[in-house]
């Protein structure tokens, strides 16, 4: 992908996740990106929609090597996924909270408009909870019940992130993270085979 | 209350889950109240900011009210939690998955816009986990482990609205909804005393 291109989707995912998609103008992508309007519309002529699905796309992509990386084969699972829990909680607070993925906020924000930002959302959580699910398979854990205790893991991470993000705090995600933990030593989770 | 003003700040409630914080204008709430726009500015002088931040907080209320009914003296608590977590996965559904209270959506707006509706945000979130965390102290939990654990609870809670909304499916909250379910089972959570 090109530099500018690239630039341009980092912006607005900066944009994205301090405001959402709803505040975010053309102008505020511009403004944040340092990129002359004209490029904006050069690389994305659908205009905000189409930046804004590509932002999430790449976000969840982004999101869902970083699981793969944290998650990785040799990796007590419990253990690697509280060390990511304490990574994200420590970067959101770095970011002012602002940070924590533009696609929990836009998904909020777009989950009764049908459209491409929509589908975007549903395919970046897929990716994340696939990442996720493919760990949980590779300690040893059948396909189905993964799928069912990645939507729980994800679901209590973005949990802890919404309320970490309104708090201004670490603390919720820290603290939903310590008890995912738990919860997965008590289920006998174990490591992840290369 | 008055009847026209709690009308006013149902109709806030119903456009806010739909649109979100920004995309709601004072005419949406018109338009859904059906109330004179005069008689929005007789209520709340502030506007769009004031009658937000008064529905975020009704809202809590009634979130922590149907809490405390739910998870009253008597009832197993893993149990009524887990019943709690698939009625508000019916009415998702049952609303187009527009529902699943306004907080969620404008927290994660606001989370980095000081004022009103942030605070009321905040506001809102300890009302709802104090619930909880109630309900937990009177199966003999001590108040710190109650706190933390009613965090985590809600955390997960919301993650699985989040993704419900998102994927138009009741799935991932009721999935979200039975590990924990199964979690508090495992930590031994009993009864609710009277």
């Amino acid at each position: 992908m090109a530099d500018a291109k690239m630039k341009i989707l980092a912006a607005a995912c900066r944009s994205l996740e301090k405001k959402g998609f709803h505040a975010t103008s053309m102008n505020d992508i511009v403004k944040e990106s340092g990129a002359p309007k004209g490029s904006l519309y050069y690389y994305f002529p659908g205009g905000k929609d189409e930046i804004a699905a590509e932002a999430i796309l790449a976000s969840g992509e982004e999101t869902a090597e970083r699981i793969r990386a944290n998650l990785k084969g040799g990796n007590d699972f419990p253990t690697a996924l509280g060390k990511f829990t304490a990574l994200i909680a420590e970067q959101m607070e770095t970011s002012g909270f602002s940070a924590g993925s533009p696609l929990s906020v836009v998904a909020a924000e777009t989950s009764t408009q049908p459209g491409k930002v929509h589908d975007a959302c549903q395919k970046a959580y897929r990716s994340i909870i696939g990442a996720v699910q493919e760990a949980l398979e590779h300690t040893g854990m059948k396909a189905s019940a993964a799928a069912e205790l990645a939507n729980f893991i994800i679901s209590t991470i973005e949990g802890g992130i919404l309320l970490g993000r309104c708090f201004h705090s670490q603390d919720p995600l820290l603290s939903a993270g310590g008890f995912l933990q738990n919860t997965l030593i008590n289920q006998n989770i174990k490591e992840v085979q290369v």
